[in-house]
């Protein structure tokens, strides 16, 4: 992309009623636009970064053998009449009544409608197990909505499924969640520790929350070293048994604020491996058995010929609050330093001196052979001041600059920055394309 | 894909609701699920179609220059009120209010918040010209929503926005999405013509409607058949002069029964040569001028100085009715005939008998070859008993099917079905799989 082609309205001062730094950070870098409170618009730089981490999402919960469909923004009232949810939800679902008087919402989360879905095409035990999701917007009415879309009202959520014939079926696929969110989030170059959580208004007995560790996290968390240090699982045979790689993780000491017991964090936990640390919650995972099957009459016949309905748990990750929490975890005073897997651009051209003949075409060629490779980059070919250019290139956050100059091209000569580190390479221009295709400065 | 694993629930029966056919087959093909009138699930398999319509829809997009941003589905009834929409737009807007007693809407359209986002940060003819664009769920309150997708109250569309300083200016990205469209609905496997049309409620003199021809389609159309036949553009300089391209398609005869002027089309168009055929909108363009930034005060400075109303044209493509039109388009008396651009599965793989040893070896063999391929092939691996699963393969649509039984197996043999002329070979397992990654059956 060029950037004299692309809308990319950075603000040169912070804006005063952004709180947090992720949210000043969305709103100077030209990411996203508010619209009404806690309703955003998203600009071309953040809708590049959403759809990033959308596609890893996707893609895990594909690897899990989760299946992909789509369900509306609205929902008729009457699937939760059915759950007895429609009364119980209070203020946060943002009812609405048609041209008809026909009462719908705005889906806060998908259970009912799911389920409703389930039971209209499956009724034998021969079609389970089956793990369903998909990545909507959805609106929750915030009684106060604020550090931008990190408690936003109209958020994307990647909600799955899963329908299984009883208990032990249904903990293999929250096992195959666990392990697909474990992998989820350090894809994106984060941290994530599953926490065991409370249930609350989805109900249900086994949960965790996944929280990422960040300085500027909104909770205050506990837990053990190991688990912050323990890799990934990485690749996994998702039909196998999975049990160990997560009881080798929820039997080690983890707990936010309201679940953290003191007593038992120092006497399980050795003092030098306690860590208490600010968190944020990117994902949840419930498993609810039949809370939403009993009412809603989801039964499913078993070999054994009788009916039962059938085992249901949920599993949640916030799409768009984590772009806020990748940038709460990893930024500096200059601005956001993306993770490469989310970043909006691969890497980053300046051009110096836009009109001059040799910078030009330097700019152009260096830019044509990273695009070939695959790497996304964005050209700086405005007639901005070198000073304002990087200091974009910095705000935005993109992991790697190519800076060509008419001084240094006098004798062949770029520098490649690296945004992380801030770390400078004088090269060859050559040399510079080459390493930054062979990823030889990751 | 393995269809024991994928959740594809087809109908036997043709539900009797459904009065046209492209929404017969995709609710017997598993495709769609109403959650409420006009409003529906999308099924993984209706689901993977939308997703590759939508693609092409942004690569072609991207490919004329327009960026990708993404406005939110709810909008604050304020904007709307400052271009006199508000009041004038009647019952078909969903007007939503919030616990804070604030008036929301779901947006039907985004006129307004994308003037309300240029004006934000665009103030120098500089910033222009852009076109910016997005592919969002949108809601109308039809009275009688039918038709399936075709006319649905919660809908996809992909909507893009042009800002030019003049109408000079925004003649040319007029004609670029003129173009873009033409590509578009061509790579659909789609014949798309290009009428003049009623501007309507969005106002502006100039305005296209693309018609695709469906033996089945909405409306009566009339036109030359010499649009009918005229290939797409193809790849061309988006940076180019464009009008020559678009003066070809505008200067023949194509009118819906709106515009249609009989004598008109009996003086200009040859006898030979009148088409008078059934058709479906799918796109829109206008351009409409200064309709909303005068009003909302989106204005520019020129080079003179001097600040004007910034002029605008707004270009709509149907992205979820596209899957209808192509439908109406494309069937036979079996089922869905998708185009390969857009079909859901590049190749099925029918294994005539699961849990024959043989027959499982040489499915999977097929199927991992046509995976690697990248064809994105299903794989039938239940225990249906082979007219079923030829009748789903049919139904669902897919371009290919090898059909892997014992008795070919013996000799070595596959059978390979083109879904859309109904030819079969029969070929080795190897040759088989060769001409499907060669693409020798198109």
């Amino acid at each position: 992309m060029r950037l004299s082609r692309f809308f990319l309205p950075v603000l040169k001062e912070t804006p005063s009623d952004a709180q947090i730094v992720s949210h000043q950070l969305m709103l100077r870098a030209g990411m996203i636009r508010q619209e009404a409170a806690g309703i955003y618009a998203w600009l071309p730089l953040g809708l590049r970064v959403l759809r990033k981490i959308e596609t890893i999402v996707r893609e895990e919960q594909n690897r899990a053998g989760a299946i992909e469909l789509l369900m509306p923004t609205l929902q008729p009232a009457d699937l939760w009449r059915e759950s007895g949810r429609y009364d119980d939800y209070g203020k946060e679902m943002l009812r609405i009544v048609d041209r008809h008087e026909r009462d719908l919402l705005y889906g806060p989360t998908n259970e009912e409608m799911i389920t409703e879905i389930f039971r209209g095409y499956c009724r034998s035990y021969k079609d389970l197990p089956k793990i369903l999701y998909h990545i909507q917007w959805k609106f929750r009415d915030e009684i106060r909505p604020r550090f931008g879309v990190m408690r936003g009202r109209e958020f994307l959520m990647k909600d799955a499924y899963s329908f299984d014939l009883d208990l032990e079926s249904a903990t293999k696929a929250y096992n195959k969640m666990f392990v697909a969110y474990l992998n989820t989030f350090a894809r994106m170059g984060l941290k994530s520790v599953p926490m065991r959580a409370d249930t609350g208004p989805i109900g249900g007995k086994l949960s965790h929350e996944f929280i990422i560790l960040a300085e500027t996290g909104e909770s205050e968390v506990f837990c053990d070293a190991r688990l912050v240090d323990m890799p990934a699982p990485g690749e996994v045979d998702f039909d196998g048994d999975l049990q160990p790689l997560v009881d080798q993780r929820t039997a080690l000491y983890a707990a936010t604020e309201e679940m953290h017991d003191a007593a038992r964090f120092e006497a399980d936990v050795p003092e030098e491996r306690r860590v208490s640390a600010r968190g944020i919650e990117v994902g949840h995972i419930f498993n609810f058995g039949t809370k939403y099957s009993d009412p809603m009459k989801a039964l499913v016949t078993g070999p054994d010929g009788k009916d039962t309905a059938v085992h249901m748990g949920s599993y949640g990750v916030g799409v768009s609050r984590l772009l806020g929490a990748i940038i709460e975890a990893s930024h500096d005073e200059n601005g956001v330093i993306w993770p490469e897997a989310v970043a909006p651009f691969g890497a980053g051209v300046i051009n110096m001196r836009a009109g001059d003949e040799a910078c030009d075409a330097a700019s152009t060629d260096v830019y044509a052979k990273l695009d070939a490779a695959g790497l996304e980059p964005l050209l700086d070919d405005t007639n901005e001041r070198a000073g304002a250019k990087f200091a974009t290139m910095d705000l935005i956050g993109v992991p790697y600059q190519v800076v060509i100059g008419p001084r240094g091209l006098k004798e062949g000569k770029v520098e490649v920055k690296i945004r992380a580190s801030g770390e400078r390479h004088e090269l060859s221009l050559e040399d510079a394309v080459n390493r930054l295709v062979e990823g030889a400065f990751k």
